[in-house]
């Protein structure tokens, strides 16, 4: 298995102000590499946070994505911090400056735009083709744009850089029933089927009380098996269900 | 100031399954209580992972709520996990068990339904109006539902237990122009007007670029003052603005 960290960097997302998009979309798209997002941590834009959390995470995860803090403006502090957790310097990078230059323009090209030309040093960019300003990567650290269109598009350029590990497959059923009610048989059945999780997650619809079981592994073979334990005891106990979703 | 953090306990945001709305509902909660959140941390359903993130967490700031994992079935660990991480035994409270008693009736209280009654020695209840399963508090932490509606309760039930430092009150200013062509008067501002922090967020729409900032202090005049440099900066340079939110 092969795992990741999101650091989201932004003052906008602890205040409230912002509602988050970035951590569902990057979760989806990383399980869908094979890459398992199994933390998040969100921190202000203070140098000394970014870089704790930098550091923390990139010695026990096998990737770490960072969003939001590579702007033109002073509380676009992330490179920066970046090249302080590494212990490397902080300056122009000439291929950024480039393609900066170009898109702008001479006269355009200010200083406050210049600052987004500037990486650690030894970052390898990440193109960004919605607004050209890159992201870059330090190590298993690839730092990205906050807003999630350009944080999406920048993921799409760096799929090669990649490797996932086995994809984790999982097959979903929705039972109109209390979870309680089912609490017994999922963890017989998680018991029994060896690297098989499974998660329940109550819903209330329409005044109605019901559950929804995920069953998550590697193996689809397994998924299979813990899906007929599960429909054979749903039936014993004679409540109702929908049919199981598609292995996906 | 009084500061706080989120442990958000859960495998479904992890992958992507569940969008989360906590963070944001919290957040601003929290603000108008005068705390402010400064990190969230997402681990998933497992022990070793919550025990380690509460105890860093509980050490550094003055509050920690945390959200999920606290249902019926064999994936809720939070409980057990939270009494692991205060080293404490974890049994039955004879209230929460009463209360959940009398709500399923003698019949409906299945030994599924029993594990919600099971709380870390020495902790204290936190009401849940909508489905009766309580929380709890040990300390600064306030453990809480992961399902909205009952998190969004639950807080409700403790406000008079949080003690507020001072408010950090906001006020913006939409601009009808690049971030980048405002930066230097914004690092200008923030510097001059001391304990004032000054967010800048672009916006795309309609095809057109705009930039919205936040003036943030827990100072309102310090607001006022920050906020008339800003129109002046914005004046002068002749970019269209809309009309400053209140202060709230």
């Amino acid at each position: 298995m092969v795992n990741a960290a999101l650091l989201i960097i932004g003052d906008e997302i602890l205040s409230g102000r912002t509602q988050d998009k970035n951590i569902q979309y990057l979760a989806t798209w990383l399980n869908e590499a094979a890459i398992q997002l199994v933390e998040v941590r969100i921190v202000p834009d203070v140098e000394a946070e970014i870089v704790a959390a930098i550091n923390a995470l990139r010695e026990i995860r096998d990737y770490v994505f960072t969003t939001g803090g590579i702007g033109p403006t002073h509380d676009d502090i992330t490179s920066a911090s970046i090249a302080a957790a590494f212990g490397v310097s902080h300056g122009v990078d000439a291929e950024a400056y480039r393609r900066l230059s170009e898109y702008y323009g001479e006269e355009d090209f200010t200083d406050a735009r210049k600052r987004m030309a500037m990486v650690p040093e030894g970052a390898l960019l990440i193109d960004n083709p919605v607004s050209i300003a890159p992201g870059f990567q330090m190590e298993n650290v690839f730092v990205l744009a906050g807003v999630p269109k350009i944080m999406q598009a920048m993921l799409e350029k760096l799929r090669d850089r990649l490797k996932g590990g086995r994809k984790v497959w999982s097959q979903s059923l929705t039972i109109h029933a209390p979870e309680s009610k089912m609490a017994g048989a999922l963890e017989r059945i998680e018991r029994d089927t060896d690297s098989v999780s499974l998660g329940s997650y109550p819903f209330f619809r329409n005044g109605n009380v019901g559950t929804q079981i995920v069953i998550r592994c590697p193996d689809k073979s397994l998924i299979n098996q813990a899906m007929d334990a599960l429909l054979s005891a749903v039936a014993r106990m004679n409540f109702e269900f929908e049919r199981p979703s598609e292995i996906a």
